[in-house]
């Protein structure tokens, strides 16, 4: 889960979504629309007999709060939480797990604040199983094949790696930027990722206000996306004074065409 | 405001109410059902530009909570917060008004809990004012007979209060009750309120229930009505166990029959 605004429970259950299947939620920065649903998060699944670890990740202070907010509660959690405190300076890799990494990356906000990027990083080849049988490969060299290595049979002939494997699935990517004043860094660091949230909260006529308040315009949010090369853009975190957020969209769209509109409860496959 | 729920402001604007009219919020313990909404709704008033000043009561902990949240988000509030640390253990009147009074009442639950009780305090009684002007009453004395006094003439001839005053409205009452575990206390506390909330967490059939978690049964909530002499009864905050309400009514109503249903939305008149 990537952030949890107050009312995030509500919202999982309206679109049918379980609580005891998030199992890290990444929080950006201590602003009320992002963390204000942790707490009763945390208590409802504890009430729900959750026993599972939980992993937290935001910025240094969320634990502390967090932990005084529990203790006068005077709840009991059945599970344990791990917390990682992001760095609010530079990029780093927070978790890695068998095919995914999870990385943070620093933005500039009003206060200490991180963008994340969720990559997976599972082999991208498979096996072309005819081929490796007909061969005798043995069954050991299966996951060395997939990670793109080439096979030497035992009386020392190479057989080339494209000879063995299939093109498999491209490793997706998601990067999730909010809250951030426009940053070319971010650029950087969201290089040619498959999905690119932005925040765009104004469009460009507001940008006074949006440097001001350390926040992105939708003209600035389509410029990241065109110089990082993603391949789709996702805005959102829209100022509560656009009734129609196409206004937005068509600012962006007019930088990188790839642009799709974040619209509350709906999916997007990458 | 009695109580701050998370997603109390969702409410509020599904119901029309209009944050800037709340002036006061009593917070009766820090179990997140009933205060895990306040951040957002203190945060949400500082966005709207609130400059009147706000009243909070509540256990002694909530400010420095409050305060730790609102200075790590950088918020800077537009109006004052005056805090009431709400004592645990005795009744206290918190707040007098011109023509109210607050009053807390200590709870019995798992954590530090008050209860509040709501009373008008203004004259009951208004001038016949076709009798005070047949007798030529100064109008300086308007108040003090409508506080019930005699009126002595110029000559010292005393004319009864009764012959210059009618019934006027008589002060209505509201006591608010929750989270405890039945107490005989309590029923000396809201002696004779006009409408008594009080929590009704379970049927009396999970007694045992109740005694562990510090709620009240119906059957109990209904005998504390009975015993104070409340006009009416009030019952709320059901376990999510119960799919139908009405179990828990006709419970509390087998021992206090002017009792109601509290339901999400509903205004009750006194």
């Amino acid at each position: 889960m990537l952030d949890c605004g107050e009312g995030t429970q509500l919202q999982l259950v309206r679109y049918g979504l379980r609580t005891h299947r998030i199992n890290f939620i990444l929080i950006t920065h201590l602003h009320g629309d992002h963390f204000f649903g942790l707490p009763g998060l945390i208590t409802s699944m504890a009430l729900f007999g959750r026993k599972d670890k939980l992993t937290i990740a935001g910025p240094a202070p969320l634990k502390g709060i967090l932990d005084q907010i529990i203790n006068i509660g005077d709840a009991h959690l059945p599970f344990d939480i791990v917390y990682i405190v992001c760095d609010p300076e530079k990029p780093q890799i927070i978790l890695k797990g068998n095919h995914y990494e999870i990385e943070s990356v620093p933005l500039k906000h009003r206060i200490p604040c991180t963008g994340f990027i969720l990559r997976e990083t599972g082999p991208e080849l498979k096996l072309n199983i005819d081929v490796c049988e007909k061969l005798g490969v043995p069954i050991a060299w299966y996951e060395r094949l997939k990670a793109g290595e080439d096979y030497r049979t035992e009386d020392k002939k190479l057989i080339p790696n494209h000879d063995l494997t299939l093109a498999g699935t491209k490793n997706r990517s998601y990067a999730y930027i909010t809250d951030t004043i426009y940053d070319e860094n971010v650029a950087s660091y969201v290089s040619g990722v498959t999905l690119l949230y932005h925040e765009s909260t104004f469009l460009h006529q507001m940008l006074a206000r949006a440097l001001e308040t350390f926040h992105t315009t939708a003209l600035q949010a389509g410029k990241i996306a065109a110089i990082s090369g993603v391949e789709s853009l996702l805005i959102g975190h829209f100022s509560a004074r656009y009734h129609d957020a196409n206004e937005l969209l068509l600012e962006a769209q007019s930088v990188f065409e790839n642009t799709l509109l974040a619209e509350e409860g709906k999916t997007y496959v990458l």
